[in-house]
């Protein structure tokens, strides 16, 4: 018998032990990071409300219960139930029943009012027909992305759990190492914006965290090649901090090298995630560039992704516990805190981070129980790299905006589909509505309407004001009349281009490829067009090179001189970064508590990491890093 | 056709552009580092004698020319023909023909004199033949591991020719890669004196410096299982700095786990570490552990092992060069310096240094075309560690011995059988012959005789002037009639302890096993014998114990009681150390020109590499580092 069987037969022994003798336990497996019980008693289990806490607490297992298929109610029965059980105001959309698992999937409008209040709804469905609900929500706006990813999921169910299992048997095999060390080593993302990629490893376990590309520098990758990734099959689980290209565009080769192991990120972050590697794929093609990867590999990846939500403490290898944190950066972005081994050692990778609140998202979290080393972002450490507080920022950008409809001219604004997009949305829409500059058309061009889409489809990881406005459908500022989709192509543009006054939102936000680069053909040589940047210009990017000032661009397919003359005026909004500013960075340090005794500072160009690890060092005495790429540190 | 096949056609071609049109040229192949060219007038090649150098010089590469074998003359009538070149006096003591080859191996007395004034007679020798003649030396002391390893290379020529010719192409191939990085990781030795071994590597190539294990700490070993060294057949290269265990008893279980390529290292570290490592196995036997390898895979190691000479600029991979220089530290040691890329970077390893010089060798070489950065041992790092000048030690440790004497006692120095016992050797000789202490039998335990003869064997690698005294066999100071080989076991021990004063040598040098430890039973209770510690005790080993204070030890195999209590005198007596002290430590880094950027301090304790570190960071203002093991530095 190998040694998860007994730790299973072991768990069975427990459980029955703890739960009252009317309740049978008739199969424990694991699925993923956690422990499923399978019960022929499912109503008795949801009638112990606590019954199920209470045996993760003892097990300290995230724990399932699943009821045997024999015990469950015919769907059509179950179904009629379930309808007579959660009011109609929740707006149940689509019910789903997986004999299975015996998981019935409810999509509704409202999912609190499904779940209750503490779960009450949801322990009376079981009560009732046995099956097990779980709960998703209805995209108020409807997104291509998240129906195309939940019905791809569904499709690959068996194949899911498939993967699961193994997974979970992974997870909870036997320590076979007696050796005690923690190491990080850097793939990519140091002295550089760009390619994020690291590996935590212990004796036991390695794990990969990120793997992105560069922009503006498409042959640099991540050294997947180096001797502390490989065989990829030996690594035991991805870990992603948010979607953004920089950090993800690369997971999917993972599957194309061998890697065929569980990715661990939110629920938004593997929608985006799915978005712009499709995405990625679809502009390296465009752009005549061999993919490194195929479409199959980015279904691989979703199948592959074990969503988790924040706060939750997972175990993802025998000797490592992950907990993902709010950001603050983009919809899902986490800040990933590693529990090694038992109390050996705790690292926190920041991934990308505002530490202050933004109009989207609350700021980021830096409260963990310890954490002995933080491995953080340093996009703005630069020590002059303070940034315009944001009343500031709007202010400006609504002179901006207001001066240039003065002169009937339209505001370009380039900016990542995902995050930037939806902070930018959120001012234009509360300027208009409280009348501070005159209403007009705000165009969004790129990926910018389906990631909106996917943002008010997980309110719960936005700003508390903000989820409860899009709780109630007729305070949902995305849904506000002005913004309009471009999904007419360039006749619309042309459309746009010749009509009045109006703001045009569009991908990609470094100006490397995307709509922007039509728009750019379209009002670039219109002296009235301002193009506003509100967002990091990567070295490299065209998008910087414009912002510093050049006016004659290369443009390909465009015959033989193959340039552009600009004439639009150039303007720089700074703080609306999705990054903190310098003072962000340092505030996020100085009010750890307690403060890490190592940082490495990552993602940043080279001056900004060597500025902010000085700072940190000099400012709270810990021992701080400007790793290059290709280094391993051992902190244990 | 390979880019080898090609790369060898091109070379013939360049070849036979290069050389006299009457001078043909039959084949070219690579073994190991060296270019052969194969002809049918090795005869006219050797009267040309600048010939080869010119080539070498054009080529960039290490030539050996030799005959086609259906021109050399048979082996009778060449027998007759070498024996009447050579003068009589060269004590000619074999002569062996490999048809294979066309080389036929001269062992003599006085090779020098086989050899001729820049190499005429060898060269007579070839152009009388045609076979190209190899010159050994008989060992002045017979030497069974000489002859051993002697023998089993003979025997294994087949194989070793298809090893060499293997590793020839891997030397040459095409690189690869079109990154450029050097970095070195450390499996061991860092802030702990034992299990040295680092890997040095770039995009194309890994190399493994040293392999040793950790006196007193069986069960440390080096980090093999490091990702950055595995898997280990994908190392191109070994490189042993000297045979002391701690750099050498775990290359042999390289082979067991799948390494197939070179091992590098200087003439007398091969037969040290043939004699070293097999000695090891058998006190790990004796001591009831299981040894972590078998002998077979001490004669892999052999069988792999490219002996180079001080000086000798190698090709080891398509991207690195090595060269070894005298350490200073025991025969054969060498500081390793690795030239990589067309001049991109240049690493040297340290290895164990001795900076001034000793009665047995030169002072350790630091002088380097070019060094970026250099890894240093650090044994007597630390702030305190400065030695006693040998004068003055050599000094006490006569009168300890005429004390001893005085009162009829003997004495007990544990020795290294490499390199201390020598020192120690040459310096009573020296005493007794000058009249300086009264002549007493010198008993050599262990395999401090053997270890000796293979001294003899290698006189260039001596000191300068002992050397020459070697070469005169009436004053080789080894030859002295006062030294005793203990032959005889545990009797003959019995009459020495019976009998009057007397100094005995006996390993271990540490007091970890072997005859030391019947010394130990013998004259541990003996008021009148004095114990004299005059090398480096690692922490965790007995001697070390017994130095600082110890009178009750413990003892395997002594009944119920299992300890022993000791009433002899004990001194330590420094400066006879094969390691630089703190000063020779620094003087090493100040005299280098240029100076390294940066120093990796390991192989020390903690506070000495801490304390050595801060010492060159401060004195000479360079990047310096105390690393731990399991790190990886990027230098490029």
């Amino acid at each position: 018998m190998s040694t998860v069987e007994k730790q299973l037969d072991d768990l069975k022994a427990e459980i029955a032990a703890e739960i009252p003798n009317d309740i049978s336990v008739s199969d424990v497996t694991y699925e993923g990071p956690e422990l499923v019980i399978y019960t022929r008693d499912p109503k008795k289990f949801a009638q112990n409300g606590d019954l199920i806490r209470t045996l993760a607490g003892k097990l300290r297992k995230r724990i399932t219960v699943r009821p045997d298929p024999d015990v469950l109610a015919r769907p059509t029965d179950a179904e009629a139930q379930i309808r007579a059980i959660i009011p109609d105001e929740a707006g149940v959309t689509d019910l789903d029943f997986h004999a299975d698992t015996g998981e019935v999937v409810i999509e509704a409008q409202k999912p609190g009012m499904v779940i209750g209040r503490h779960g009450s709804t949801l322990r009376e469905i079981t009560q009732k027909i046995g099956w097990t609900p779980e709960v998703v929500r209805t995209p108020p706006i409807e997104s291509a992305t998240v129906s195309n990813v939940r019905n791809f999921l569904k499709q690959e169910r068996e194949d899911r759990r498939e993967i699961l299992e193994r997974v979970g048997r992974q997870i909870h095999r036997e320590e076979l190492s007696d050796e005690q060390w923690v190491r990080i080593s850097t793939l990519g993302c140091c002295r550089e914006v760009g390619r994020a990629s690291f590996i935590l490893s212990t004796a036991e376990t390695r794990i990969l965290i990120d793997c992105g590309d560069k922009p503006g520098a498409e042959d640099e990758v991540p050294y997947l090649q180096a001797p502390e990734a490989n065989p990829l099959n030996s690594i035991d689980a991805v870990v992603l901090t948010h979607a953004h290209l920089d950090h993800s565009a690369l997971i999917p080769l993972l599957f194309k090298y061998g890697y065929d192991g569980p990715i661990y990120c939110t629920e938004p972050t593997r929608d985006l995630m799915g978005l712009l590697t499709l995405d990625y794929l679809d502009v390296a093609a465009k752009e005549g560039r061999t993919p490194p990867y195929e479409s199959e590999m980015v279904r691989e990846a979703l199948k592959h992704t074990i969503p988790l939500e924040y706060g939750d403490v997972t175990d993802i290898a025998p000797d490592v516990k992950l907990t993902l944190h709010n950001a603050g950066h983009i919809l899902g972005s986490a800040v990933s805190h590693f529990h090694i081994g038992d109390g050996l050692y705790n690292v926190a990778f920041s991934g990308d981070i505002h530490y202050e609140d933004t109009r989207l998202f609350n700021g980021a979290v830096n409260e963990f129980p310890r954490v002995e080393t933080l491995v953080m972002e340093s996009t703005y450490g630069g020590r002059n790299d303070y940034q315009t507080d944001q009343a500031d920022s709007e202010q400006k950008l609504m002179e901006v905006i207001q001066e240039t409809y003065d002169r009937d001219g339209k505001i370009l604004i380039p900016a990542f589909a995902v995050g930037r997009s939806q902070e930018i949305m959120l001012v234009i829409e509360e300027a208009m509505r409280k009348g501070k500059i005159p209403e007009m058309p705000v165009h969004l061009d790129g990926m910018i309407w389906e990631a909106t889409a996917i943002h008010t489809t997980y309110p719960e990881y936005l700003r508390d004001d903000l989820r409860d406005r899009i709780f109630h459908e007729n305070e949902n500022p995305f849904l506000s009349s002005q913004f309009n989709h471009i999904d007419g192509g360039e006749d619309e543009r042309r459309d746009v281009t010749d009509g009045g006054p109006s703001i045009i939102l569009s991908t990609s936000g470094m100006v490397t490829g995307g709509p922007i680069m039509s728009w750019l053909e379209h009002l670039g040589p219109d002296p009235d067009t301002t193009m506003v940047f509100v967002g990091y210009q990567a070295q490299g990017t065209l998008g910087r090179r414009i912002q510093s000032g050049w006016d004659e661009i290369p443009m390909n397919g465009r015959g033989r001189s193959d340039t552009l003359s600009l004439d639009l005026s150039v303007e720089t909004v700074d703080g609306f970064s999705g990054h903190s500013g310098r003072q962000g960075l340092v505030d996020y340090v100085r009010t750890m508590n307690p403060r890490p005794e190592k940082v490495l500072c990552v993602h940043g160009d080279e001056s900004s990491v060597q500025d902010l690890s000085s700072a940190l060092y000099h400012k709270f005495d810990m021992r701080t890093f400007a790793p290059k790429n290709l280094e391993t540190f051992r902190f244990r």
